[in-house]
C-alpha cells in the first residue's frame, strides 16, 4: 500500500510542476517561497506570486503537517480518544489581473489517522468574474474526462458536492460555476488505495493545462472600468465566502494554522458596493443570474 | 417599568439624530434610506451614505425584530421550550475617506424574551488606521466620563470587554484601539431598567460628538499613497474580523437576516498583501505594535 511519504512527495512535485507552468504562461510572475515550521509537527512551503502579468495575487502552497488530532477536530469526528494524524497537500487560489480571466482555486490533499483510517479530498472550482457558457462548459468538460477515466459516477457526484459547498448562503448564489470537489474519499471493496491515489494525481495535473488555457485565452480580452469595477465586487464575495463559510479556511484559522498561508486566497483588492443591483440585461445581470446550483454546464 | 415601543422609539429618534449630525459633519453626505420587513415579525429602517466627503462608506442602521427566536440562540442560550423575543438596536459602522481619520462602529440593542427576561448591550470602539495615542487617550476619556456618570465599575469592566471582544486571534491583534463594549446588562438588586436605559441612551448620545470631533480634527491632515496603501490593508483586517470573529455578524448571516444590512460594516474597498510587514521605525509599525490588549489609553 502507498505510504504516506509517497503521496508527501508526490505532492511537492506537484506544487513544483504547478508553479513552473504557471510562471511560463504569467511570462513575469515569480513565486517567492516561504518555509515554515508547525509547533506540533511539520510544516509547508507557501509560495506565492504578487504582481505577475496575468496573475495580480495567487498563491500555490504545499504543506505536511502531523501530530496531535486537534480537540475540535476529535469532536467534529466523534471520537473520544487522542489520535495522531497526518495530513498532506496542495491548495491553489489564483487571482488574475484582468476580469476576463477567471479566479481558479484547487486543492488535494490526504488525511491519515493513527487508529488506521485515511483518506483523501480534493476538486477544482472556477469563478469567472463574468461567466461565458462556452468556457463554462469546457471547463466542467475537462473535469468530467478526468473523471470519468476513474469513474463515470464520480462526474455527477463530485458536481454536485462542488455546487453544494462553494455556495454563499446568505446570498443565495454559489461562488462561481462550481467544478467538482469531494472528501472523506476512503478505500473500499471496489475502490484501492492505488487508485484513489491515481484518481487525485489525476485531478492534480489537470489544473496546469486548465488554467494555463484560460490565462492563454483570455489576457488580452478588452475590458474597461465597468468590467474592473465589477471583478472587485465578485472578489468580495469570494471574501465572504472564505471567510464565512470555507471549512479549511475557518478550521485554519481557529487551530492556530498558519494565519498568511491560509488567507493567501485573499483577493489583492476587493470592493463592496451597499446593495449593488446590476443593470437589467447587462453582462453583469448575466453573470449573476448564474450564479445557481444545478446548472448543467456540458 | 419602561415598555420596549419606549426604546424602540427612542432609538428611531437616535438614529434621526445621528444621521443628522454627521450628514452636517460631512458636508456632502446624503443618507440613502431603505425600509425593510422581516418575514417573522418586525422590520428595519437601514441608511447608508457612499461617497460622501468625509464618509466614504458608513451605515447608521435601525431595527425592531420579533416573533419566535431562532432555533440557534435557543441552543446557544441553553433554553428548551419555545419563546418569543423582541429585539431593537441602533448600528453604526463609518469608514471614513481619509487614513487620518477612524473606522468607527457603535451599537445599542435590547432584548427581551417572552419568558420574563430582558437586557440591554452596546458598546463604541475606534479602529485608527494609524495610531494617534493623544486622540486614543481623548477617545477613551470621553467613553470614561460617561460610564463614570452611572457606575465607576463600568469603564474599567467595559473596557476590558472591547479588548477581549474585538480581537482578531488569527493575527494576534487587537481591531484597533477598543473602547467600550456590553452585553447581557441586566435588572438587578442594585440597578433599574431605568437606570440601564439611562446609560444606554448616553452611550448612543455620546457617539455623534466623538465622531464629528475626528471628522473634523483629521480631515484635513496630509497623506499620500503610502498611507492610502496602509488604510486599504488596515481594512482588510476589518473585514477579517468582522466575517470570522463578530458574533453579530455571524448570527445574523446564520439566521437570515437582512445580508445588506449586516454587511454595510464592510468597507468600500479594501486589500490584503501576503505576508505584509511594516518597515521597522515607520508610522505603520508604530500603530501594529500598539494594536494589543490591555494598554491604558488615559
Amino acid at each position: 500500500m502507498i505510504a504516506k511519504e509517497e503521496i508527501k512527495t508526490y505532492f511537492e512535485s506537484l506544487q513544483d510542476r504547478i508553479c513552473a507552468a504557471l510562471e511560463k504562461a504569467d511570462g513575469r510572475a515569480n513565486f517567492h517561497e516561504d518555509l515554515w515550521q508547525r509547533a506540533g509537527g511539520g510544516g509547508g512551503r507557501s509560495r506565492v506570486v504578487q504582481e505577475g502579468e496575468v496573475i495580480e495575487k495567487g498563491g500555490v502552497m504545499f504543506s505536511a503537517v502531523w501530530g496531535d488530532l486537534h480537540e475540535k477536530m476529535l469532536q467534529s469526528m466523534g471520537l473520544k480518544e487522542k489520535v495522531d494524524f497526518f495530513a498532506t497537500g496542495v491548495s491553489i487560489v489564483i487571482h488574475p489581473r484582468s476580469p476576463r480571466v477567471p479566479i481558479i482555486h484547487m486543492n488535494v490533499r490526504y488525511f491519515e489517522m493513527s487508529n488506521g483510517e485515511f483518506w483523501f479530498g480534493g476538486g477544482i472550482d472556477l469563478t469567472p468574474h463574468y461567466i461565458v457558457e462556452e468556457d463554462a462548459r469546457w471547463f466542467h468538460q475537462q473535469l468530467k474526462a478526468v473523471c470519468d477515466k476513474h469513474d463515470e459516477s464520480y462526474y455527477p457526484h463530485f458536481k454536485k458536492w462542488a455546487d453544494d459547498y462553494f455556495f454563499n448562503t446568505h446570498r443565495n448564489e454559489t461562488r462561481g460555476i462550481g467544478g467538482i470537489f469531494f472528501d472523506y474519499q476512503k478505500v473500499n471493496p471496489t475502490r484501492t488505495k492505488d487508485q484513489l491515489f491515481a484518481f487525485v494525481k489525476d485531478i492534480g495535473e489537470i489544473f496546469a493545462p486548465i488554467y494555463t488555457h484560460f490565462m492563454a485565452k483570455n489576457q488580452a480580452l478588452p475590458y474597461g472600468e465597468a468590467e474592473k469595477t465589477f471583478q472587485l465586487l465578485r472578489r468580495g464575495r469570494y471574501v465572504e465566502f472564505n471567510l464565512v463559510h470555507d471549512r479549511g479556511t475557518k478550521f485554519g484559522l481557529e487551530t492556530n494554522g498558519r494565519t498568511e498561508s491560509i488567507l493567501m486566497s485573499m483577493p489583492p483588492l476587493a470592493q463592496w458596493v451597499y446593495d449593488y443591483q446590476a443593470v437589467e440585461g447587462s453582462e453583469e445581470a448575466k453573470t449573476l443570474a448564474l450564479l445557481k446550483k444545478g446548472i448543467d454546464w456540458l
